[in-house]
């Protein structure tokens, strides 16, 4: 059986796009034409949301390797948000998609492994084992040490899942605790790389990748880069393209020889991209799915464009 | 209007108690008496946990300032486990206790604005605002830095609530990342306290502690005398007290001379009293609330013994 890691990369050579859609719904971002139909409790909110999501899947599915939906905006609307979550994840797989859910979880010894059940693991009851999300992909953050990654890579192998450890993420205030720079000259991201490559050593499948990968913000060009040499079996999950400010160019740091190494989350640019200044002029509020596959298709191009010149 | 932190300190000094229950609920852990009424579908073990939860809360609200939820042991049982979440936090609260959710969330920009809406602040939909967890204190992970942690603070501000920042936890390899040393010669947890300290400078109450506290484990004494001094302002919520090792002698230098300064979590000896060595002999399964309550008192005069004598 493949890992998850190989699993995600022949995904994205088959359709020869390494971008990932970020699902982070919020009411006010929803397309008139779906929120007209739903009223405004949180009930009807999470029914909007998950018609919105399975358009948007329909309308890429086929172009775009994997979803990213970000659990913080689902659980603002309590159950039925959870509810909204766990139906799109369901959704993104059955039509051939990978899930890599970002929930940036962060603990300790069976608080990990409880996180890990939900996750990409299974809770155990009785005689049962219980699969809650199901999804191929977690992101996880490292300020715990070993104890709070531990039970996560133990279920990547037990259940043929991945993570994604934060390393150096894409927001402004990202160096004040990932950029300090230690006694021996590292940086604490450095270290943080160093213990993600040793978490992942037996997990390397056979591109080369490890399916305990992690996370690099698009918006530091110059630690991309340098990741992409000390980390030779991450793969990285990218967020910071567009709205954030990343640029293909610079992304295409993050890549090695063969184009491969990473994958670009973007979330507002295409889940809104009817209304961006690139498309509002081409697509209306009821054409929202066909606007964004047309971002879909400017993204892949350009990111491909900037990977395979470098 | 009271701040978070008074609230809180206002209840641990009516009680002459400086303790949280931790509500860590797995199924293994449930007493027969209340296994035996239910099923073992994902419904059912939650409704046990849910009535677990009550008679625990019932059997210490007069005697334990507040409760201590870990959301991952909720989150691994699918919707209804966060169901059984907002249920016991409910509860709680309407027993008058104060209740501290342990999320650990760490994020940015929006969507750590979307987990303070759910833990603390309220989700805008249309023109509601839904409270969601509704709970008063939440703990958030500082590896993101300050755009991580200002949407809760400003929260915090808006409804009055408070947050825990990871300081220095209390597991093994939490040295791994926390105890590097920089270059200007302090460590990373030293520099995250400095942190805390600047994000609670506006939320000082009138006891001197900010409504913006820190997670500084039991295990490690020497890191918690030592941040009592350079975190004046920031009250200890300190796990790791008994299963993990930490002894009251060692927690009591988290404490300041008029006996203040911490609260101390204890998850699995309070709730599975009954089974420990110390109750197993007084106490039958159908008394385990009882044998809780028993523990907690224990513990309470322990560490007052030795808070006081310190």
């Amino acid at each position: 059986m493949k890992t998850a890691i190989d699993r995600l990369i022949d995904k994205i050579k088959e359709m020869d796009n390494p971008t990932v859609i970020g699902l982070d719904p919020r009411y006010d971002m929803l397309p008139e034409c779906i929120k007209s139909k739903y009223g405004t409790d949180l009930r009807d909110v999470c029914r909007a949301i998950i018609e919105y999501n399975y358009k948007l899947i329909d309308s890429v599915c086929d172009i775009v390797p994997a979803i990213k939906p970000q659990i913080a905006f689902y659980e603002m609307f309590g159950t039925y948000g959870i509810e909204a979550f766990c139906e799109t994840c369901r959704y993104a797989k059955h039509k051939g998609m990978i899930v890599i859910a970002d929930m940036k979880r962060g603990d300790i010894g069976t608080t990990a492994q409880a996180y890990s059940n939900a996750a990409i693991g299974k809770t155990p009851v009785a005689e049962m084992n219980y699969a809650i999300y199901d999804i191929d992909f977690v992101t996880v953050n490292p300020y715990l040490g070993t104890d709070g990654i531990k039970p996560f890579v133990e279920d990547c192998k037990k259940y043929n899942k991945g993570i994604f450890v934060l390393v150096k993420t894409s927001n402004q205030s990202s160096g004040e605790l990932q950029d300090l720079r230690l006694e021996d000259g590292k940086t604490v991201y450095e270290k943080v790389a160093e213990l993600v490559n040793m978490w992942g050593e037996d997990l390397v499948g056979e591109y080369g990748y490890s399916s305990i990968s992690s996370v690099v913000g698009a918006t530091y060009p110059k630690q991309l880069e340098e990741l992409r040499k000390i980390m030779p079996t991450s793969y990285f999950l990218i967020p910071g393209y567009g709205a954030q400010g990343g640029k293909a160019d610079d992304i295409a740091l993050g890549f090695d020889e063969n184009g491969l190494g990473g994958i670009v989350n973007a979330s507002r640019s295409l889940m809104c991209a009817w209304k961006s200044d690139k498309w509002k002029d081409v697509y209306t509020d009821e054409q929202f799915a066909e606007a964004t596959r047309a971002e879909a298709i400017r993204m892949r191009d350009e990111l491909n464009g900037a990977i395979k010149s470098k």
